[in-house]
C-alpha cells in the first residue's frame, strides 16, 4: 500500500507517491500561483495527485491516505487551514475539499512539522525525541517527542525561529524584536553579508559579489573559503547565531537528535563542525549523554515524504 | 494508601506524608547541612521520613512508595544522582541507599521537575501540556507533556532559564552568556536594583534600601508601588525580561498552561498582568487558542507534593 504526499509551497505544489518505507516512487510539481483563490489551488493539488498516481501505474485502491504539508496554522483534527498569510487562507476546509476529488482519508500537517516528520521517519533511527531545524527564508522547525509531532495544545508550536536571541534587537517578521530568525535565517545572512560588503568595499567579498552581480546565502561561505577575513567574520558570526539558537532549544528539550536542514545546510561540515564545537562548551548539560547534532539529508524531498508520513500518523490516530 | 515525598534542598530536607489527592497530611524538616558526606544526608532523609510517618499515626504498610525531588542530573531509571554541584554528589545511588532504611519502591526526580509535577497535579486541571517556571535564585522549570514530565532523552532538559535572551550578554552561572536566568532570576533582579540605586543615590528606592539596610527581590516592586520612577523602571524592565522568556518558551512548546512560581510570584497581578499584556502582542501565535499564563499556587509545598507525585508516576512506569 502507498500514500500520496502533497507539499504545498508558496512557489510550487509538489506531489509524490510514497511507499510505506518513505520512498518516493514517482513525483511531479506544478506552480502554486499563490495569488489565486484557494479553491483553484486545491483543485490543482488534487489533479496533480491523480496525474502522479496514473503515471506511476498504480491505482487509488492501493492508496491508504493523502497527506498534505501546508503553511500556516492547522487544525489537524478537522483538516482545516485556520490561517496562512503566505498562501492566503482563512479557515479553509482543505481536507474536505480534497475529498471532493479523491475519496480517501486526508490529513493535514503544518509544512515545517511535516518536513520534520519526513526527515525523522527516514533518518531518525527510531529515537524518541528529534528536532528538525530549517535555516531558510525563515528559521523553522519541527519537534518529534515520543515518536510523534509535538506542536503544542493548539498546533501552533515548534516555532523555534521565534525564540529570543537579542533582547530588543532587529525586527522580526513575527512583529517581535530579536528573534533567532532575524539573525539565523538565510534572509538574515544575506543582510549581514550585504552590510559587510558595504562597510568593506575593498574586500575580496565585495569584489566577488560585484562580479556575480548578487549576494546570496552562499556568498560569505564561498569567500571565507578563499580566505577573505571580512567573509570569515560574517560566516563565523552567523554560525554563532545558529549555535546559540541550538543551545537554547537543546537546553529546553534535550532531544536525542537535532538535524539542521534548509539551503544553508548544504555547507555541511563547514557549518556543522563549529556548531558542534560551540555546543560542546555551551550546552547546559555537562554530565549526561549529549544531543547528536547533524545535517539533515532529505533536502527537497522532506516535504513530500513528511506529508505521506503525516497521513500515516493520521490513520494511526 | 499514601506516599512519602522528600524535598532535598540546599538548605533543608523537607518530608511529607501525602495522600493520593496530593494533600500533605503531615510534614517536617531538618537542616540539610550540605557540606556533609552525602551518606549522612541520605540517612537524615530516611530518619525524617520514618519520624513523619510515626507522628502521622500511619505505618509503612500504608505507603505505596517514596519519591525524592533532588537537585542535579538524575538517572531516574536507576535512581542515581549522576551529578549535583549544589549538594555535592557524583553518581550517588540514592534510591538504593534510601532502601537500606525503608523497604519500599523509591523514585527520584529532578527537584524542578518534581515541583512542576506537584503544581500540575493539584492545579493543572488535567491539561495535557503544562510548563512551570520558577523565578528564584535561578530560573528553573519543568515541562509536562501528555501528562508526564518531559526532561529530554537524557533527563537533563527543561532548563528554561538557559535559553538565550541577550546574545553575548551578562555571564550566566552555566558558563554561557546572556541566558534568561542572568536577567530574570531574583538574583539578577537584586543586581539590577542595586545598580539602579548606585546610579540614582537620591531616589526614593535608594533611601528605602538604606533604611532597610538591604536590597532584595521585593525592593523594586515595593518602591514602584510608592511611585518611585527609578523603581518603576527596574521593575518594568525585569518584567519585560520574564515576559520575553515566556514568549520564547511558548513559541516552542505552546503549552495549555504556563504557571509562574518562585518567590517573586507572590507579587501576583503586579507581575502577571504586564506579562499577559506583553504576551498578547508578542506571542507568535496570533490565530489559535492561546496559552493560559498564571501564577502558581503551591509555593513551598510544591516540592513535597511533587516528590510524592514522582513516586506515583514511577510506580505507573
Amino acid at each position: 500500500m502507498y500514500y500520496i504526499g502533497i507539499d504545498l509551497g508558496g512557489t510550487n505544489i509538489a506531489v509524490g507517491l510514497v511507499d510505506e518505507n518513505g520512498k518516493i516512487l514517482h513525483s511531479d510539481s506544478v506552480p502554486t500561483l499563490k495569488e489565486r483563490h484557494w479553491s483553484e489551488i486545491v483543485k490543482d493539488m488534487a489533479d496533480l495527485s491523480l496525474k502522479v498516481l496514473a503515471e506511476s501505474g498504480h491505482t487509488l485502491d492501493e492508496i491508504k491516505a493523502v497527506g498534505i504539508g501546508c503553511p500556516g496554522s492547522i487544525d489537524k483534527k478537522n483538516g482545516v487551514v485556520v490561517y496562512s498569510n503566505n498562501i492566503v487562507m482563512d479557515h479553509v476546509p482543505m481536507a474536505e475539499e480534497i475529498r471532493k476529488y479523491i475519496d480517501l482519508p486526508v490529513f493535514l500537517e503544518n509544512d515545517a512539522n511535516a518536513a520534520a516528520l519526513g526527515e525523522y521517519a527516514i533518518y531518525g533511527e527510531g529515537v524518541e525525541s528529534y528536532v528538525f531545524m530549517t535555516l531558510g527564508t525563515g528559521v523553522g522547525g519541527g519537534i518529534i517527542l515520543n515518536g510523534k509531532v509535538w506542536s503544542g495544545f493548539n498546533g501552533a508550536g515548534a516555532e523555534i525561529g521565534h525564540q529570543s536571541l537579542v533582547f530588543g534587537g532587529k525586527p522580526c517578521t513575527c512583529g517581535r524584536r530579536g528573534c533567532l530568525e532575524a539573525y539565523a535565517s538565510v534572509t538574515a545572512l544575506i543582510a549581514q553579508t550585504t552590510e559587510a560588503i558595504e562597510q568593506n568595499p575593498d574586500s575580496l567579498m565585495a569584489q566577488y559579489a560585484k562580479e556575480k552581480g548578487k549576494v546570496n546565502g552562499r556568498t560569505s561561505f564561498e569567500c571565507a573559503k578563499m580566505g577573505d577575513p571580512v567573509a570569515i567574520a560574517v560566516r563565523d558570526r552567523y554560525i554563532e547565531y545558529v549555535a546559540e539558537g541550538i543551545c537554547s532549544i537543546v537546553n529546553v528539550l534535550q532531544p536525542e537528535i537535532l538535524a539542521i536542514g534548509g539551503g544553508i545546510s548544504r555547507e555541511g561540515d563547514t557549518l556543522l563542525n563549529p556548531i558542534k564545537e560551540y555546543f560542546a562548551t555551551n550546552d547546559y548539560n555537562k554530565h549526561m549523554k549529549k544531543t547528536d547534532i547533524r545535517i539533515a539529508r532529505l533536502f527537497g524531498d522532506a516535504g513530500i515524504v513528511g506529508a505521506a508520513k503525516a497521513a500515516e500518523a493520521g490513520l494511526e490516530g
